[in-house]
């Protein structure tokens, strides 16, 4: 079975000689991992994969594929597709906890997590060693997938969905398509094409609109290239980085947790393999999460693992951090970054966003920007890119209040929740309010809550399905090294569930560090309720003898004394009575000896009426690229009986064009009239087509449900007569009515922004049937 | 007077310590460059330069400097500023022919400027040695320079402005300021605060709606990170770079031309200089705009040109790139660019977008994003940065056919032409309709001419004012190697004119690159007129035998022999019927002698009905950082009578925020009227703001007028009557009527799009007078 694949490549070799690198290197079947592997090869030889099909347990048992080629130029085209050449994928409802029938089959899947949710919080308690921490973790992550892929297996399927199909669409109207495609391509970069773009555009202004406009946020727009220190006071220069090794010879970069587990489930597979082997590759694979790169570097010597490309030797592991570096300047002194998330341009702007709010908290900043991450193998479409357009949203507010004045509005909004708790014990998502979530402390705050609830209205306004929407709690042990409670937004796409917007709460962290690395007291002044009696201890200088004993170094002894600390103070306190002396040392080096007779501690009291606290940080964050993936793929549709009819259901909300103008056929008389419409569409701001070409008014309209337009004006033999009409078409229903030609500018406005619904104006205007029988 | 300059800034360096390096290095009076040499270090050590004054003629009388410090963390600030110190940069008309007086002065001047352009157009047509060809035109530029410095100064000024008092409240108000400060800044980098970035999307939103909306352009958004050889294709890996030098200790880096000019002026100014020195220093000067490397490194030996910070050593001329380099990937071996320029991505995704509109000429594709230049040293804030947004466009038509559709439409628009002509003669800008210029062929072509006039549309649509705006035309000799013609629509502002948008006619220069590299044809198919008989001549193997004498050769030769050229073509046959006999080399290094037995070439005759042509290219480039700049200078106003009170007169349309709420007082019973105003503000899309803080009526007026919000409503006790009225308020008149709280959203929402003007609210509603008195 595996041969026929690497046969049904081998001609391509030839078309795309220089194009492509890689030979698919482990073809076998019965692993999902020789999948993810068929669709890597692919990507890199851009070409798409026509048929997979998977049993239900999870075995793919391919049969000869028909990979479409695109050639890069985009011209060339070889589509080896059959109609019964189609992969499935399924997408299902999340609620299926109701079905006692499924439930029997889970129900042991669910007692192994549950089971090992157990172990690893009595671990917890115990303080057992990191290290079987974090192998019952892994371990209980393994089981967790093991459910979930059942979960996803044996829910009712709602949707047929063929993503190569998708994929050519997007490809061939040029939704999105690999950059500089024409001179090879680079993995992980995407152009946005014309109808990619305002779909991008529109979300975009959505997400102003509901976010910046609706809640009053300081949005900001901050540089990309970020010279080193902030980030090194982030973390990002040390932590973010993932393990590669590099074949010696080609040089070619694999990365490690990767390359390990597909070497030791091959090693494991292997017929010659003992069941001693077998455990003990096994035990790797589910450990390799948790392992440091020492670690990582003996199992690699241990197994004598090598290049599976070229058998080659390896080198060591190398951190490889995921930030693109370059230099700032000439003079190649100043490193920078490119930044890898938005978020630390709003925390060094604090101070001045804090000032421009008249000091008060709590507010909320919002940026819309790029981020950029060197991925080692960036993979599957938009979800893993190298360059990446983010909405980002920083909430301050005290740490002690994280309550929210709009919670109550929102309170009785029911989300699909799927807890650290449900997960560990092998439970599914459950629906519940939000108002409840918050009463229980599932979730953490008010203010998180309020935020999950905006992110999940915002996503089902611009289209994602409800049943495809969950919020995931990481575990402890997934967190961030900054969050101390953290949700994703999922969307589930024939990917699996996928992170869209993450809403995380970044506590003090970020300003802090900041704060730490500057020595600029990044925080926000709270007025006490009552006014507050402190001591106060201050070193006083006298003056008259300083100036005697020092001379001109006592200016700069007098600051220093001035900038010490409270425990500074105290300490020099304790050294005069005890040595009668004490010796200070500047950041120059020098060091003056400092007696009774030149300073003297003193101690008062003040009243403040203020305290400083650094606020809290709450940080909705949205990766658009993958909200867009997950938007077009769930709103992927064929016409009944006919599949090769593709169209989007994206709401007008989101639509890349408002609404098409097509003429019944070219005659002349149509023109006044097609130019008319257009003018008054552009008037009125809806972006839209016209298509006067030849094709039949069908297979015209078929092009505009392509790119999504979700309403078609058409002008027909009647628009010429008076009073002037026209016909307006619904691209889900396929339903049409007749209205006036002045009319209708109107219709199309409120149904752009989603005002009016297309059932309204069915029953307002009369049905028209006749254009659609003579496609 | 010099040293009291230099006396000035003494204090500061302790101050600064350690923010900047620089000490003032030239601080003679009467010469312009050491007022730019000042401001250079005012930008570096970050303070601003609130007194320098110029005579007439244009030398500089400095009285003693009173700089405001703002220290790195915004925070503490020492204004050493008095009521009289204000630097006084006039903006003045461009219309000043008329004067005779004025005149009169000019002519000597514009006599200097036409002998010296006819004697360019005398070597031009002579065909002289192109560095005789160089340093006239030098000595040309530079007596332009002086006439448009003198007519500058002579115009009659139109507005007194302060820029130190304006770049005080864009960092107060936080619209705009150098990013990273919290870690001592970056130079050239700048964060967008709330309202410079809603001013900026605002003026974005306008761009996407008055040129993708209106013109039906396909917007698309590509990659940042550019592979090199794209950028090799397009020139920039070669030619985007300037000459700098570095101190061989210090490893401070010098830009070349600016390091020479300063230094030789500086020597041909000592007392002891010859005047044959002189002399030859002023001829230097002229030509170095046209001086290679060698020449100039030969003109730094020869003169022992030294750092002038630490008189060390220099480093020999080095070009400095000015793209950021960085590597894609983790195998180190792809190297990449931030894009310095978003056109490139339109180009590679030309044949994708062409096919998008279904292969038809012309199309417009247009992109909006940022781009990114190392600049050796950025300064003028934000008019020469590292990082910034582009809004581009590229008009593909055929070569041949630079008509426009909507030319008609727009014809009797008069524009500010600066021809290239006109500049050659020593004659000013004239003042044409945009018809008459392309009729006389002032401007190239129609659409050039169409793109220009909807560039001042727009500019004037936002807040530009016509009188400070002029289209420049590009000099044959100033022309970037792509472009044909380019004219520039420049902004006066207190830097003097500044180029905002560049029109270039990049002809057919960046396709045919992209397909010379690539291999890939990136032409458009054009109908002939009437089908054409071409003469086809190809070669026919004689499969039989050639598969007999090569074997599994026969195919990759048959596959080479069908590659080939019409005149490889030609040739095989030449040399088939000389000698017998051909020698095919392949690819990969074999040769077969080929023999008229094994190929015969084979004469036909075809009918085609297209031809294929490389479009050529009209580029409307728009930058948004330099357009803001402009914007916000010329509309940078302060209150008569108190000039504290200052404010931004910026147009509703691109205004950050559209209205104000205020209430009179913190009464409670104001509040719900708030809530109810804000709440309907919201729904109808109107950025708002509310201020219920505790100061006077007329100061929180004055605090929203510094953020340039045009309308504000009061809330007051007649507000809490029935029927419910507010007042609303005019930023720029001060004038407030007053009408009922229903109406008011409707009329904001108007006044807001520019539908409706201020003096139709006026005369709609009653004048309200008394609170503007309680302030």
């Amino acid at each position: 079975m595996s041969l026929q694949v690497v046969k049904a490549f081998e001609p391509l070799r030839s078309v795309t000689a220089g194009l492509w690198k890689y030979r698919p290197r482990s073809l076998k079947p019965n692993t999902t991992n020789c999948i993810s592997c068929l669709f890597n090869f692919a990507n890199k030889a851009r070409f798409s994969v026509t048929h997979v099909t998977a049993d239900p347990i999870g075995n793919c048992h391919r049969e000869p594929v028909a990979p479409s080629f695109t050639s890069a130029e985009g011209a060339a085209k070889t589509d080896w597709g059959t109609k019964k050449n189609k992969r499935k994928v399924r997408l299902r409802l999340t609620d299926i906890m109701s079905n006692p029938e499924i439930e029997a089959k889970l129900a042991p899947l669910r007692a192994a997590v549950l089971e090992q949710g157990n172990l690893v919080r009595e671990l917890k308690v115990k303080g057992a060693p990191e290290i079987d921490l974090k192998r019952a973790v892994a371990e209980l992550k393994s089981r967790k997938k093991l459910l979930e892929d059942r979960e996803l297996e044996l829910t009712p399927s709602v949707v047929t969905f063929d993503r190569s199909k998708m994929e050519d669409l997007l490809k061939r109207r040029f939704f999105y398509d690999q950059s500089f495609a024409i001179y090879g391509g680079i993995t992980g970069q995407y152009d946005f094409g014309p109808m990619g773009c305002a779909l991008k555009s529109n979300i975009l202004s959505l997400w102003r609109q509901f976010f910046v406009l609706e809640e009053q946020m300081l949005e900001v727009d901050c540089s990309i290239l970020t010279p080193e220190p902030v980030l090194k006071s982030s973390g990002h220069v040390d932590r973010f980085a993932d393990l590669m090794v590099k074949d010696v010879k080609t040089g070619e970069c694999f990365r490690l947790d990767h390359l390990i587990k597909n070497a030791l489930e091959k090693l494991s597979k292997d017929k010659a393999a003992t069941a001693e082997l077998k455990a003990e590759c096994e035990d790797i694979v589910i450990k390799l999460d948790g392992m440091n790169k020492q670690e990582m570097s003996d199992v690699l010597s241990k197994y004598n693992i090598k290049s599976p490309l070229t058998a080659n030797d390896l080198t060591e592991p190398i951190e490889f951090n995921l930030m693109f570096a370059t230099q700032i300047g000439p003079t190649g002194l100043v490193k920078g970054f490119l930044r890898p998330e938005t978020a630390q341009g709003i925390f060094v702007n604090f101070k001045r966003l804090l000032e421009f709010n008249q000091g008060k908290l709590p507010f909320a900043v919002a940026q819309i920007g790029n981020s950029f991450r060197n991925e080692i193998s960036p993979r599957s479409g938009l979800i893993r890119v190298r360059e990446f357009t983010m909405a980002e949203i920083e909430h301050f507010c005290d740490p002690t209040l994280k309550n929210h004045a709009k919670f109550q509005s929102i309170a009785e909004t029911r989300l699909t929740l799927y807890s650290a708790c449900n997960q560990m014990d092998g439970k599914s998502a459950q629906q519940i309010t939000i108002g409840d979530a918050v009463k229980n402390s599932l979730v953490a705050n008010e203010t998180l809550g309020y935020y999950m609830t905006r992110i999940h209205q915002f996503l089902l306004m611009i289209g994602i399905k409800a049943e495809c929407l969950r919020f995931r709690q990481h575990m402890n042990n997934e967190m961030a090294h900054y969050a101390c409670d953290c949700w994703d937004a999922e969307c589930l796409t024939s990917y699996g569930w996928v992170e869209c917007v993450g809403c995380a709460d970044r506590s003090a962290y970020d300003l802090g560090q900041h704060s730490q690395a500057t020595g600029i007291r990044l925080v926000a002044e709270k007025r006490l309720p009552d006014p507050k009696t402190v001591e106060v201890c201050e070193i006083v200088p006298n003056k008259q003898t300083l100036g005697k004993t020092f001379k001109k170094d006592a200016k700069s002894i007098t600051e220093a004394l001035a900038a010490l600390s409270l425990s500074a103070v105290n300490e020099v306190e304790q050294t005069l009575k005890d040595k009668k002396e004490f010796l200070l040392s500047l950041d120059n080096g020098s060091e003056f000896k400092l007696t009774p007779d030149t300073i003297s501690v003193k101690h008062s009291t003040k009243t403040v009426h203020v305290e400083e606290i650094t606020p809290s940080v709450i940080e909705p964050s949205f990766g658009i690229g993958r909200i867009m993936y997950a938007l077009l793929e769930q709103n992927f549709q064929c016409r009944e009986g006919d599949e090769q009819r593709c169209y989007f259901t994206l709401p007008s909300v989101v639509a890349p064009l408002k609404c098409s103008i097509l003429p019944l056929s070219n005659n002349v008389e149509f023109n006044p009239f097609i130019r008319q419409l257009s003018t008054a569409l552009t008037k009125a701001e809806l972006s839209h087509k016209v298509d006067d070409s030849s094709g039949s008014i069908g297979r015209r309209y078929a092009r505009t449900d392509e790119i999504a337009i979700p309403f078609g004006i058409t002008i027909d033999f009647d628009t010429l007569k008076e009073p002037h009409t026209v016909t307006l078409r619904d691209r889900d229903s396929l339903k049409q009515v007749r209205l006036g030609i002045n009319e209708v500018i109107d219709v199309l406005k409120d149904l752009s922004i989603g005002k009016l619904k297309w059932h309204q104006v069915m029953e307002k205007y009369p049905v028209f049937e006749q254009q659609e029988a003579t496609k």
